[in-house]
């Protein structure tokens, strides 16, 4: 029986970090799959997919660019599927050779099979072939979601369907109910929307994308809406239910409506397909964590503590399993840090308030450090700087005529308190304001900074001249 | 006879941000401007028009997204130089609006007609229907240059071109000559290469684009050789001549060689078109410089001081006409700088080391910071790390196979020495790397950091842990 410093359960981003982590530091690691691919929801069916088709997209249909070439520009008039799966399937390949060599490079032992706790230290993999026993000292579960699938709503593999099942779907629907407004729901329905497929996104709260800065998730539904999209907000869905095949419209094959959803407003919606994107479930049900005591909640997620462990010290979780907010970035930065933690080496800043929030919807939004909202209830005096890409260059050059960027700027010391972004790039230049924050740089910094001529960086400076000017007349 | 506190010479990016300077300090201020549209090369002949043609020829020909769609993948087959025309014409129709508001909005004078200095504070300036005499205490000269235009090469506006003459040309050559492997030169070859045509460029020195690190110039060398470029260096041109008509080969109409450049070394090149980058020239001869003192050399340019200021005390310049680099970049935040001093207001941080140099070429590039060769020959001790864009998901998403990053770490205290960047938002992400140097950050900011995923951004944390791995074995 082997034994091991450390064990990981799942490759997704949490696990494999994880790993990596403990091999970094001398220790000999085991990561366990039960899937017949690495990678996790990530690479498989989450986040990779959805981005690659989310690329794909906005090239083919040259989404974004319109500003520039006119309204009815688009670079391919016909999309098929195969336009759209070839690049997921091609960059997820990559993925798993890059994941595979990975491990390999760092010694780290890749055993297939399904886990199963049997003490506290010992745990049973059931592989494909064979099954073995292997200990360790310390455990990371790092065992990701799958899509909740309440009994309410009749899934099928055909129009009713979770974010797993929709990208296994062979065509493109020409109509689209999305349920949820949360970061999945909102970048299916944008991408579809991009896409020409009509969409109506059911959501329950009054905004999408609750955690974010209201100013950008109106700036969202404004540019959703004027996509064509139909927003239903505060509103929850009654029930759902396939059309019978002899109630359909004859619409000679496929186009027409086969769904319904019953809002409890008492509106009904019809669509050709069904996308419910509400909540995500864990799968520690058959981990048999009884055997080492950790409990899990109804959901099957686990909690931790800021350090990522378990109730039981030498057990940690970190990623998907652990809840918000379930994004690869912050998770593999979970499972680091989980490991560190659980191997007894401290990272110097754990501060955990500087992690940034990217949503890949059309357009893209990120966010790092507090909103207006939370800085207003919290009583933290502020003033907002904002530059609209059409102010820039680079804005303009790249026909983006919607994106802004947002710097939240104490008004006493100037300190950046927040940067929100909407529009093209905003997931990559929200790095530049988290790193002036994450070392306590003012807003002079942009006012005094030479940025590339013609960047989206420079919104930076634009915001920062708007925001300071604001508080000079204060 | 109106009297200001600041006099600006010239509209382009040096002269609207001195001018807006003295406004935002309260100053009373105008500009002179003797073209008859605002923005100087910056928006009407150089960077604009150049990175809106390069914009529009990485959309139209997919290039950049071959590594995903396929060698063959090309989005409109036929480009029309009304393709490529049009979305700079309205790039730069745009930036016209937004240079007047900003002038407007600060209350800056915009005066029309060519300055000559009459005293050491007295200017004429002479308009298209009126001329008028102002005095004023401080001058700030921004008048730029033009392309040089030296005797020995036959200009003409048909296949002899400079970088102006060139983008007035109303087809697109089968093939190119690009003399001059700077800026301007490199960046046009990679653009026209992309679109199609067959580039020949011919650089004097061993490497293009000599200020920038080797392994990255290297690296677009090989690049644009792929894409089918002819690249002699170290070879300098000896004659430059039109091929008489009737000796030109009958191609119906257009495409054959029309030009021939001998170079010193025997070789005989052929196109179609021929463009001349190899220098460029001020314009203070007409200035009337005498009249105040200040000397310019003999390609009609000016030398300031480490604040900007000439040998006069009173007049400043900044921009193009002061020299390296010629970037509308850094030569924003000269005229600000020198502006501010004039004005007897100092700037916290004078630092221009940090001033960071983008590259619009295929692929882009930018870096901030010092170069490998100048660590070494400075004696720091440093390591490299690299991220290679393959290696992260962004850049497979984004099919760029060849982008990578490249941080230069202090061996002993981890500080960020430089940035090099080539590939798919070069000149965006440097800014991340920037923020953390100005800060005085370690590359340990970036093993601790979240990035989103999938970014380019997270090339950082990529290369941090490739030099600090590469450390820990010192």
């Amino acid at each position: 029986m082997r034994h091991y410093d450390a064990v990981v359960i799942g490759t997704g981003p949490a696990g494999q970090k994880a790993a990596i982590q403990a091999a970094k530091l001398g220790k000999s690691v085991a990561i366990i799959e039960k899937g017949s691919v690495l990678g996790g929801a990530q690479v498989n069916t989450g986040t990779v997919p959805s981005k690659a088709l989310r690329e794909a997209a906005m090239h083919l249909t040259g989404a974004g660019k319109r500003g520039l070439f006119g309204e009815s520009y688009r670079v391919k008039k016909t999309i098929t599927i195969r336009d759209l799966v070839s690049v997921s399937q091609q960059v997820i390949r990559n993925e798993w050779e890059v994941i595979r060599e990975q491990l390999d490079r760092n010694g780290v032992d890749l055993l297939w099979g399904k886990a199963h706790f049997e003490g506290p230290n010992l745990v049973q993999i059931v592989g494909p072939d064979h099954a073995e026993m292997v200990t360790g000292d310390v455990f990371v579960l790092c065992v990701g979601t799958r899509p909740a699938t309440p009994d309410h709503v009749p899934f099928n593999d055909n129009n009713i369907l979770t974010s797993d099942s929709f990208l296994q779907v062979d065509r493109l629907p020409r109509s689209l109910i999305v349920v949820g407004g949360g970061v999945i729901g909102t970048e299916y329905a944008c991408i579809m929307a991009t896409l020409g497929v009509k969409v109506t996104l059911v959501e329950g709260r009054p905004k999408l994308l609750g955690f974010i800065d209201s100013e950008i998730s109106e700036a969202l539904q404004f540019y959703m809406r004027r996509e064509g999209v139909t927003l239903r907000l505060g509103e929850k869905v009654d029930r759902i239910y396939e059309i019978p095949e002899e109630e359909r419209q004859n619409t000679n094959g496929s186009g027409g409506p086969q769904v319904v959803a019953q809002l409890e407003s008492g509106k009904t919606l019809k669509a050709e397909c069904l996308l419910y994107a509400i909540g995500r479930q864990g799968v520690c049900g058959d981990l048999g964590l009884d055997n080492v005591g950790v409990a899990y909640d109804d959901r099957e997620r686990l909690s931790v503590n800021e350090r990522y462990q378990t109730s039981v010290p030498h057990v940690y979780a970190a990623g998907d399993v652990i809840g918000f907010p379930s994004l690869a970035s912050t998770s593999m930065e979970q499972g680091r840090r989980a490991m560190c933690h659980a191997l007894g080496t401290e990272i110097e800043n754990w501060n955990t308030e500087l992690f940034p929030y990217g949503i890949y919807g059309v357009p893209e939004i990120s966010m790092v450090g507090k909103t207006e909202e939370q800085l207003t209830d919290e009583g933290i005096p502020y003033e907002a700087g904002i530059a609209s890409y059409k102010e820039i260059a680079r804005g303009q050059l790249l026909g983006d005529e919607f994106g802004m960027l947002k710097v939240l700027i104490h008004q006493e010391n100037h300190t950046i308190l927040g940067v929100h972004a909407i529009g093209s790039g905003a997931t990559e230049i929200i790095h530049i304001g988290q790193a002036v924050m994450a070392h306590g740089g003012k807003a002079e910094y942009f006012i005094n900074n030479v940025f590339n001529f013609p960047t989206l960086a420079e919104a930076y400076k634009v915001a920062a001249y708007n925001g300071l000017n604001k508080l000079a007349h204060v």
